[in-house]
């Protein structure tokens, strides 16, 4: 079978930039409007777009008012999205750490009922101390305690969305039973963290489970995305950085013994257009001239762990302040390792870093033609360092129509990009089997009656 | 200002009898799908309703396979259903005792805004020891503390969803400010139960606060309604308890300093309908004969704390098997009192008692003509028992159609419901004021930037 491109639209304020709001065409006055998401994931739709894909901050991203920094709840934005649309997957960011599993799994099972199985889980466990401070924690636990809860967390779910087997509902007017006692199963789930008697409140979701979907770069990340996800969005600026991650992912997946084609590696891409190299880049420069550096530096303080109010605009930023990509990854803090190698390898001006990060926090950002972005993701994606993309538009929709309107045909042109769905759920979009239910042909059941 | 009746669809499986689902024409093949929901509340909606509402549970309400007993999660189907509809409300179903108040905040302020203010959320503290084996929790709390956590929990969501000032989002792209700091609050909660810093990662929404609804008709849950609910959804078998009910509840809220106009009471009404009683007692008959006597009985045992096994289905039910209304009331089970006042009142055999309570659970059941249930609407109304109707359809959709097609007509003669809506959102249906944000005026902020 021919290795086919992902693409998901992640939808974010207007737009990726953090900037982008003060464009003179932004959207900035729907940017909480349903409508406006809707006709973003209706577009991308249309260009045949696996899924769309919302991140998700339990409180405010920033304590500063120099952006759209408030995040409506994700998961009830995907139900209404569904109602309006008929295929893209729908994944929605749900964190471990501030979520209760019962809870969890019945609203993606759910989500999942209501699409006909599109639903998808971006699984984090939340390295926001302020989240923490809104969910009664004093602290956050640390990463690998977060980690541990997370695994434990995804263990309940999993359980939970097989507790009933597939074929449990008999709706048999005539005997009066509505169901399969055999095949409605206790989860009885004793653990460190959690416990469980199940079963869910629900019946087994079309797609059996929604899609595993994962974005931690650090060690434990890694380990976990390998063991678990399905999907991975992932930061690179470098096709080689790029490749070396997903070669790494795929072979830690299959020393769980999984099939490396069936965890999909998809970095994030967010790309400037015009049509000539020069307009996309007149475009870009437009734009990072909008920025608030006290937005972005404050941004880049957090991340470091550091002051750096020291440092001018023009100053070039020393390499020392990012630390070393080692102690980074011990650290996991994978987002400052993708600075760090920019500092490391480019060697910018603090302005020059805040318009890098300005554009995608972190994220690949290009600016050129349609045919030069069609011919990054086909290098890319031949080259082994991507399965498709988290695409990433600076500036919603004008930069998502260019992308749609612009790139996508060339991608199809070349065979390596649906021209249809070929699937109806996200699943099939992304060539994932349809898992069995842990408990099929298992008899102990939850009832007695 | 004359008073208008307000009218709630409760959406329930097939119907809210329990053997609905095996009536011949029944929507069984459909209770999961959203599409026949949907439709439910089109229907509400094009007969002007001010509300649909669904109750939850997070387990399966009887682990007996005679009827559909899974509850998919309401929020993310509400969602779903505001794609589709224009000016219903919303109301769904959520326990303080399973959920953290952040993520509940956020997912009814989402339920808000993408519905553009047609949110109603009704508190439950959640009574089944079942459930709270999902939570990692050993048993429930003690109702006294389950209200206790309730009241703080309440008071947490309050403050988040009025922690953005109405005027907080400024937009303005040439300063480069998105929200003014100054109308953007921390709401720095320490209590008993929970620790919140805020503020709400939203702005506020459409209806300032969703609808606070209740259910309880404990003391407990009496205290608790008229302190803190707008409108109370009520089990009542005769006008004289729903009239003592409602000028109970009526005389509370004034003791709190409240508006008992802003206290809507709303009893539960399940009405076969016919072109002649006969006709409606027939259907009712029909249906009741199709309920599984061990399904009634298992759920009369729950009530009832009790083995029951020993009475035969066709003995008068001993008054002293469901105790006194007196210890009822202490007991925090009013549900329980119900059944009580039935037993006592009526004198049922078991069989009788069980396809009373089949019909809708305690509520009140009634079959005749449109008409009869016109003028039984409309005397409760006018006799100050209720404010309007938590309708209650035996069988979904032909028994609700049969209601918005026969009912309601006379009731629009009358003058007593709406012909057409006059507001858009919840709070305008049910004439309740809009809330001022409690930080309005208060210039201590969020942020320092």
């Amino acid at each position: 079978m021919t290795r086919t491109l992902s693409l998901n639209a992640f939808l974010h304020d207007t737009g990726h930039h953090e900037a982008s709001w003060r464009h003179p065409d932004s959207s900035v006055e729907r940017v909480h409007d349903i409508t406006f998401v809707t006709e973003l994931a209706q577009a991308a739709e249309a260009a045949k777009f696996d899924g769309v894909f919302f991140a998700d901050i339990p409180g405010l991203w920033a304590a500063t008012p120099y952006r759209p920094t408030a995040h409506l709840e994700p998961i009830t934005r995907l139900s209404a999205i569904a109602a309006k649309t008929e295929r893209i997957g729908l994944i929605a960011t749900a964190s471990t750490t501030l979520y209760d599993p019962y809870n969890l799994a019945r609203l993606f099972s759910s989500l999942d009922i209501l699409s006909d199985g599109r639903a998808g889980w971006n699984i984090v466990t939340t390295q926001s101390e302020a989240a923490a401070r809104n969910f009664s924690l004093a602290k956050l636990p640390s990463p690998d305690e977060r980690y541990a809860r997370a695994q434990e967390f995804l263990d309940v779910v999993t359980k939970l969305w097989d507790s009933w087997e597939d074929d449990a509902v008999l709706a048999d007017r005539d005997s009066g039973q509505y169901f399969d006692p055999e095949k409605v199963h206790a989860i009885n789930h004793v653990g460190r963290f959690y416990q469980v008697e199940g079963a869910l409140a629900a019946p087994r979701s079309p797609q059996g489970r929604p899609v595993y979907v994962q974005a931690g770069s650090s060690n434990s990340g890694r380990a976990f995305a390998a063991r678990n996800a399905e999907a991975i969005f992932t930061a690179h600026q470098t096709l080689g950085d790029a490749r070396a991650f997903a070669e790494d992912i795929k072979s830690r997946a299959a020393k769980f013994g999984r099939n490396p084609d069936h965890v999909l590696v998809l970095p994030g891409l967010s790309a400037f257009l015009g049509d000539t190299e020069a307009e996309a880049r007149e475009l870009q420069e437009h734009v990072n001239a909008l920025t608030v550096p006290a937005y972005g530096l404050a941004q880049l303080e957090g991340l470091a762990g550091a002051d750096l109010s020291h440092l001018e605009l023009d100053e070039v930023v020393p390499v020392e302040a990012f630390g070393s990509a080692g102690n980074v990854l011990d650290n996991h803090r994978s987002r400052l390792q993708v600075v760090a190698n920019i500092v490391e390898r480019d060697r910018p001006t603090l302005r020059q870093l805040l318009h890098r990060l300005a554009g995608a926090r972190g994220h690949n950002v290009v600016a050129g033609t349609p045919l030069q972005v069609a011919d990054l993701i086909t290098e890319w994606f031949e080259e082994g360092a991507a399965d498709g993309f988290n695409v990433m538009p600076p500036l919603y929709p004008q930069l998502f129509d260019a992308f749609a309107e612009g790139v996508v045909p060339l991608l199809q042109e070349r065979g390596i990009f649906r021209a249809e769905y070929t699937g109806s759920t996200l699943r099939e979009h992304y060539g994932l089997p349809r898992p069995d239910s842990l408990y099929a042909g298992d008899r102990a059941a939850v009832t007695t009656a």
